[in-house]
């Protein structure tokens, strides 16, 4: 098993303003997907994010407010499915902390890489979303490669 | 043992000119810190990168022009001595493509996290460099967090 991890700060955030980015279709479809749809903010509950080239389900599996959000991948790309994505959230003095993992894959593939940096770009896109008020979300998302 | 992977692709590039981008002062200067000195073209050479914060020393082990570049890290955080920085280059259509791996950490401590998207944000420097003449290299990269 191998494991994609970042980390950013949101600079003159709180944790619960970045906890909502993570659990409500507002806040998600401004720095991941503008096509965004389900229940990012109940245990149990499905959104389903969608690219160009397709995208994932994902169910909510752990809430806490202010400090944790955590998904489970229920349909997407084969390598997706099963993994589990995890935000974890604190404050340090000025800039809300932001550590991610997507966790569980079975093997570090070329796709895993390309994953890890597009991850690490949407992360960003996260942190200028509340620093800035205006993200980088899909289809207007930072393009890495010839993978998009 | 756990790694860091991106995977980027630099359009309008060849694998020469990525090789290129690892291998000289100048081109390493131009997108990850303009304070490297040393000897990136030499196999045992070291090359010194250093950053506001402190840095790393880098020993070349391999060089494959056009396709591997793989250094040993001898000096800087204690984290990152010992672990190897290795990057693979190919062509697809229009695109050089950059497997990127920062491999054997002992542990994934949050510095790992912040490392990850750290390289990330640089390997994106190393593309808008040779996509566009001008990198973002320390002291003027992305800052991501509270670390920078």
């Amino acid at each position: 098993m191998v494991d994609i991890l970042h980390r950013v700060g949101v600079k003159g955030s709180s944790p619960d303003d970045v906890y909502a980015a993570l659990t409500t279709i507002e806040g998600l479809s401004g720095w991941w997907t503008r096509d965004t749809t389900g229940k990012p903010d109940d245990v149990g509950g499905v959104t389903a994010f969608r690219f160009v080239p397709g995208g994932f389900d994902m169910k909510v599996v752990e809430l806490a407010p202010g400090n944790r959000v955590l998904w489970e991948v229920v349909e997407g790309p084969a390598e997706w499915v099963g993994t589990h994505v995890n935000f974890e959230l604190s404050q340090a003095d000025d800039f809300t902390i932001v550590l991610f993992e997507h966790r569980g894959w079975t093997e570090p593939a070329e796709f895993m890489h390309h994953c890890s940096t597009k991850w690490g770009s949407y992360l960003l896109s996260l942190k200028q979303l509340l620093e800035t008020g205006t993200g980088a979300p899909a289809p207007d998302d930072v393009q890495i490669s010839d993978w998009h």
